[in-house]
């Protein structure tokens, strides 16, 4: 097909593909879409923009960037405790390239089908090339995870292992000008770039504990900022060992430095985990449905009295220097 | 206040300034706001970007890309028939600039408050600037408007006056490398640029006639292009009387040839007035109720049988080389 304006690039890459589902009404193609809310549900909305050469390179695998858009915003939907619904796609791009197009919007739909996402509408524009990404989610009346509700006592827990979106990173930034040795590149290097780029969102996890925990986020920006922001919002403090911080097998090959490895894992983003934490009445009935999930977690510390962030290692206190976090702030308590 | 990173910036410009909602469980800061959709209703929602250098340019005045980026949503929400209810607003900016910033809130602001419009999230990142804005709106259950229901025999209509965006558009570009002389223009040139810049969204018109609408849509891209939708959508054919065409006295002053002012009407984009359909027996209830909000309509034409656009002059056919209107097709029927 001849692509010969925004119209027939809407119809060719985004509306014939698109999973369709029930509860969508009228879905691309009027000046809005009409969407059913299913009943006793409230609607989670959230958004996440992505602009070349500040969130990817612009030589980056266009399905790269695809996962990494839809990823990054199911994240926030998992960190509700909400169901995906619906999508809309704001793409800018500075010339309409069909191959890119092909393989940025195979990826997008495949990730959208993996979790019943319908694309229900959005915009195409030329320009600088960057993204937004709008996600519509459900989830029943005051189920909602949220980061202003955790209490004193409550444990924190993250899931999965943390670090190697950082330690993914770094090896692309290492690449950036001399992309014809990626074929050099050892496994290990390859195995954490992939990891940076298709980090998988706890969606079903978030929609089993959210009866079970007090509150969460997903690890955007690193856990030590991310965690203020459940500090802050909750009028509480948080004592973390980052000795008990999840390390992968290959983040450790790459890191045998256990501090070092784990000063990655304090502060690497985008790794689309979730901090969670839970009052010891549920630990139970959380630690049982993240088994169900066959979601790996972890206990890294404890809600506290007081404000701001202590960090220790193996009990005893750390001073650390670390992006995101103060450890001034924290001896204020 | 010293705006140090992304959070100060959303909590000084965005967040403390916003219209607040009772139906916002939660707006801006959590991974996602929590929202209360009306029992009974269908949600809508429309996405538009605005691009500098494509859609406005970088050195316009910050109010009015505020004012054009949320109108233009609004009037996408005015054309479904829904009440406008929630904003998300993606803005990527080169630099923090307060001057700039204080000047799009502002605006931002004003007219989000006229329309009752919560801000609810977003995102803020650097980069060249643009911003896409998500709005969502709430329509009773069968009583949006569409443009797939348009049926043989139904009047068709348009809202105020045409023309005028396009006319301030080329007093817009004519200045764009002399701003130095904008004291120097005259007052209906500065009339029209304040015309192209803060269109008045008909977001009550909408909620007042789609009962009694058979389809409708907003006027974005010039009407000769946007009535095709409807008649594609429709499977309908239309004919325009283009002397019908509502044309103000400030445009017929710039423009003394009618045929001449009646073209720039026909493909004037960024109207954000309504082109509706109306069945005969709903003529006068939707006459009616457009004298209740004040707004002026024009009967323009009759939607037909077969397929594309006929436009005749004054009964003659018109064979016109318009942008966005292909007359060889209109034949096809």
């Amino acid at each position: 097909m001849l692509i010969k304006n925004e119209f027939d690039l809407i119809e060719y890459y985004f509306k014939q593909s698109s999973f369709v589902r029930d509860d969508v009404i009228k879905g691309i193609g009027d000046d809005g879409a009409i969407l059913s809310v299913p009943p006793a549900h409230h609607l989670i909305v959230t958004t996440d923009t992505l602009v070349a050469g500040n969130h990817f390179l612009s030589s980056a695998d266009p399905a790269a960037i695809a996962h990494k858009a839809l990823a990054s915003n199911l994240s926030d939907l998992a960190a509700m405790g909400a169901k995906p619904l619906w999508c809309s796609l704001a793409l800018t791009l500075p010339e309409i390239n069909s191959s890119w197009l092909k393989a940025f919007c195979a990826a997008f739909h495949q990730l959208a089908r993996k979790y019943q996402v319908q694309l229900i509408g959005g915009d195409t524009t030329k320009g600088p090339l960057s993204l937004t990404l709008t996600l519509h989610g459900a989830v029943p009346v005051g189920q909602a995870i949220r980061r202003d509700t955790a209490k004193v006592g409550d444990l924190i827990y993250v899931t999965g292992t943390l670090g190697e979106s950082a330690a993914g990173l770094a090896e692309i930034l290492k690449t950036q000008h001399c992309s014809e040795l990626d074929a050099l590149l050892s496994p290990s290097a390859q195995a954490l770039m992939h990891a940076h780029y298709y980090a998988t969102p706890r969606v079903e996890l978030g929609q089993a504990v959210r009866s079970f925990v007090s509150s969460g986020l997903d690890i955007s920006d690193g856990l030590v900022s991310d965690i203020q922001h459940i500090l802050k919002a909750s009028h509480v403090s948080a004592q973390i060992d980052a000795a008990c911080l999840p390390l992968s097998a290959l983040l450790r090959s790459q890191y045998p430095d256990l501090k070092k490895a784990a000063q990655l894992a304090l502060t690497s983003g985008e790794e689309y985990e979730l901090c969670l934490t839970v009052s010891p009445v549920n630990q139970t009935a959380f630690e049982d449905a993240c088994a169900q999930t066959n979601t790996l977690i972890t206990q890294i510390g404890k809600i506290e009295i007081g404000k701001g962030l202590t960090l220790t290692w193996q009990g005893e206190p750390c001073n650390w220097s670390l992006s995101g976090w103060d450890h001034f702030v924290s001896k204020e308590k």
